[in-house]
């Protein structure tokens, strides 16, 4: 694969209680920490309510246009739970009691109308791969689409499950530079500097720090000996806008 | 209005930051929750990244689906910095220099080329409504768009600034019930309870705490008088299928 070219992904995270402020997301900074190891970039992330509509018509419309999704949340055993109903639909395949995952859950004996609910989370869309979690019934994957829990735990088992199954391209590498420097003291270098290295994401991000602005200077690119070039062209920047260095 | 309307919004979060891993959003929680208290319900949000074509058709897709859509980040003084032609560009309205933001910036002296980088941040979309915020520049209003910093303390008192305009309808009060039972034990009588409540949403969330499971029963709804005998018979759900309440 040549090493420009970004293999991309888009995260959707399925879940009211997102969506309502009660429960702070983490999982997509842990997903995209991860993957960007593997050399695969988030490009873009949803939240999305419980809604079989929604849910099914992000599916779609994502699984077109990124290289992979990966879907958290909803596939416990209670009536909220409707993503396998979901990618099943969206794909056009129906959902089958898996065996393997039946008898994974039947080990823990229950009365039949627990054991009913419990088996909820057996159903899987026809031509499915699992995604294994030792804590508990597994995700899977349909084609380009990867379903995983929204229990922070148990999802970051299910990615590291998933991850030898990716195909990424060069990772991204990052250099931070920090600044007691006003973003608009570097701003015009800086731009400058974007424009000669259009292959190389440099942001700006500023922050207040014991009363005093400082700026995060972060450049991203997949060769490293470049990023160390920048970096220094970047400390050197710093200092000559009357900025003073951090480290 | 009539009660059972919803006002929906969708926030747009901005950024390579939140994309890459690297900054962990809280943004979207806290307009979420302040939205709630104003009868607006947040159905929707997406992270995208800093490229002006993703930002323009996020834009133009969402301002027609929401009744409001809230963006985060990009409009500092930098090159990344391309919310507000961006949000110029989705209206098909040219930016200009606004004045009373260009006297604020003013205000505070700085070299040609400094002052230059700063005034990017009075450039406001034609017909756009000022979003004050005591720190600095301030956000934009057009139409149904608010355009907001990404810095969280900014974020919050743009979002402030804005509240007195938005007209929501009745807002969405929860009732939680927390208790040590698996939710497989109340799959089902919870499925039942949420069937012949179609107008109230009833969420139900694990957790693991000192090695035992439990689940948060979470019903939210418009109705306060409904939500706390909802919650009693909750409560009596729980108790029945043999849980052990935490309060």
């Amino acid at each position: 694969m040549p090493p420009d070219r970004i293999v991309s992904a888009c995260v959707l995270i399925i879940g009211n209680e997102i969506l309502s402020g009660r429960t702070q997301d983490v999982n997509l900074a842990h997903i995209a920490n991860e993957l960007n190891e593997q050399g695969i970039q988030v490009r873009e992330a949803r939240v999305i309510p419980d809604a079989e509509d929604e849910i099914v018509a992000a599916i779609n419309e994502c699984r077109q246009k990124f290289d992979y999704v990966f879907t958290t949340g909803g596939i416990g055993p209670t009536h909220d739970d409707i993503t396998a109903d979901c990618v099943a639909k969206a794909f056009g395949v129906p959902l089958y009691i898996h065996p393997e995952i039946e008898s994974l859950i039947r080990e823990r004996e229950a009365p039949p109308e627990i054991m009913a609910s419990r088996l909820r989370m057996a159903r899987v869309p026809e031509g499915a791969e699992l995604v294994r979690n030792p804590s508990g019934p597994p995700g899977f994957q349909v084609e380009n689409v990867y379903v995983m829990a929204g229990i922070p735990r148990v999802m970051q088992q299910m990615l590291e499950a998933a991850l030898p199954s990716l195909r990424g391209a060069a990772p991204v590498r990052s250099r931070t530079v920090t600044a007691f420097v006003t973003e608009s003291q570097v701003a015009k270098p800086l731009s400058e500097l974007q424009d000669r290295l259009p292959h190389i994401d440099i942001g700006s991000y500023p922050f207040s720090r014991d009363g005093r602005f400082g700026t995060s200077l972060v450049a991203r690119g997949t060769d490293e000996s470049e990023l160390d070039a920048l970096s220094r062209q970047l400390r050197e920047l710093i200092t000559a806008a009357g900025g003073e260095l951090t480290d």
